[in-house]
């Protein structure tokens, strides 16, 4: 990427090579929980560039303004289109729409360091990966990302510059992705704190449907389930964990489990295999056999760690 | 019940007429998480009989003394017989067994205020009343407890007084309880700061099958699931909380779902169902019909609140 903007004194500048050096202006398209915590995290990792925020909502951009002092806020989507790392903060369908529209919105460059780097927050991969390519060839430059840290809370008021640390970052190139490109938005979430790795868009699909997908989905079923059964007064600190992540957005899960549908359903097919092999094992009523199973789970999640506090997003 | 010591001053007195006023020792059987919470609430609250603990493990023994400061402790089960109000604060079918030993060392006694009041923290309760009148009939006056108050973390280093407040005591005593056994045992749990209510053993067995004994099955089984399929350097927030349970004890929850395996089987089945009307819904790829079913859940979980703080014991 050319430089087009110089600055001014030198300890700038130095600051400006370790992050993101030859990036000019980032553009984070929504500025909800996540878009304002990588503002927060931009500035607070010595970003020298412009930071502006994207969005629809009048309040929340000036909220997220409030929160991590952003050097421009626009409730119009073309200011996104004249930085050269555009980050789409968004929920899934929203982001394919808004790669339509960027393709519209920018020139064809012949020289493919002219065109900005775009990346995304999305929680499925493939059908955006894919939308991506066919909507920016020759105009940008698309890197799918999935930075793997959520809450049960929405909102720039909720947002931390440490959100991110230890968390999964899962990046994931097509197979013709431009090599600065994918380095820049790897540097982007390894600045952040993240573990950074990278993978195909069907493979993040495949993963995440065990990992975070149906879980999420287990949680919605269990709250359905026990209220109907009027269990929620005996329901302790066992069930509000289990069932925390319930409290996630509708609209923007319903629109996960749509797009990865197929995946969610092998994820399904597995869980009710799951399921009844524990059932059969009770129907047999082996105690020997039954605490093995649990124990072996328990020493799997006792040694799983997940970086920063587990708690921290609680 | 007969009062058998004389306190000294009035300060004293006063006290103890605020906090189970007739009882001049609880025997804690098993001093864990639980017995050990329980004697340090005792204390905090100004309980001013002798508080006991009886264990197998001299070394848990000590440990408990050593936060809860106890009067007495032995490893010789009969010194729990010596109380006027034991609680069995140990694993399913150990409970069992130990109300068997308490009908070996109990006397018979004609007078029912002159028998002890016994009760335990079982998360199963039929069978263990049922037991548990077999065992003491004239000899012990016995009303089941579960003080939901669990936590992935087990012994006496993590008790504290506060593990209880706020959290479901359900109380199951059975139709010929001695009425002011049933008095004192709600006593208890509402002094440690429970919610208390009470309901039928196989009320407390059927509600806790889908809001504790699924959840916890459920989050060993998605912990199996995600391993088996490599997904676990993938796995975050979400992941953490909805599979936090399943680092409970093996053994202890082995005994909890053989025991109460008929109605685990129920809850299964309707857990079965769920997912099938939900996998049904996402077959048909109707997105207002699955965001509505996602908001449903997010209101009742959002609506629902623990008392105290619902990550205090994550």
């Amino acid at each position: 990427m050319n430089s087009k903007r110089k600055t001014g004194n030198l300890l700038t500048m130095t600051i400006r090579e370790q992050v993101l050096p030859d990036v000019q202006t980032v553009a984070l398209v929504g500025t909800g929980l996540l878009g304002t915590s990588i503002a927060l995290a931009l500035r607070q990792q010595g970003f020298a560039g412009q930071v502006i925020g994207v969005g629809r909502t009048q309040a929340t951009l000036d909220k997220a303004n409030q929160v991590a002092r952003l050097d421009k806020i626009s409730t119009d989507f073309t200011a996104a289109a004249e930085a050269d790392f555009i980050i789409l903060c968004t929920p899934v369908e929203t982001i394919k729409q808004q790669l339509t529209a960027l393709g519209e919105l920018l020139p064809e460059q012949s020289d493919p360091g002219d065109r900005p780097i775009i990346t995304d927050v999305g929680s499925t991969k493939a059908s955006i990966c894919a939308h991506a390519a066919q909507c920016l060839a020759g105009r940008g430059r698309f890197v799918g990302s999935h930075p793997m840290a959520g809450s049960d809370m929405a909102g720039p008021d909720h947002a931390a510059s440490n959100l991110f640390i230890g968390k999964p970052g899962v990046v994931t190139p097509s197979e013709d992705a431009d090599a600065q490109a994918v380095a820049s938005v790897r540097e982007l979430w390894g600045m952040l704190g993240m573990r950074v790795m990278e993978m195909s868009p069907q493979q993040h699909d495949e993963r995440v449907a065990r990992v975070s997908h149906l879980p999420h989905l287990i949680a919605s079923l269990l709250v359905a389930q026990v209220e109907r059964n009027d269990g929620l007064p005996l329901a302790s600190t066992g069930f509000a964990d289990t069932t925390r992540i319930a409290s996630g957005l509708p609209g923007l899960w319903a629109e996960i489990f749509t797009d990865n549908r197929e995946a969610v359903f092998r994820a399904i097919r597995e869980h009710q295999a799951e399921l009844e092999t524990f059932r059969a094992m009770l129907e047999k009523g082996d105690h020997a056999e039954i605490e093995a199973y649990l124990a072996k789970a328990k020493k799997t999640r006792d040694h799983w760690k997940l970086g920063g506090s587990n708690d921290a997003i609680a």
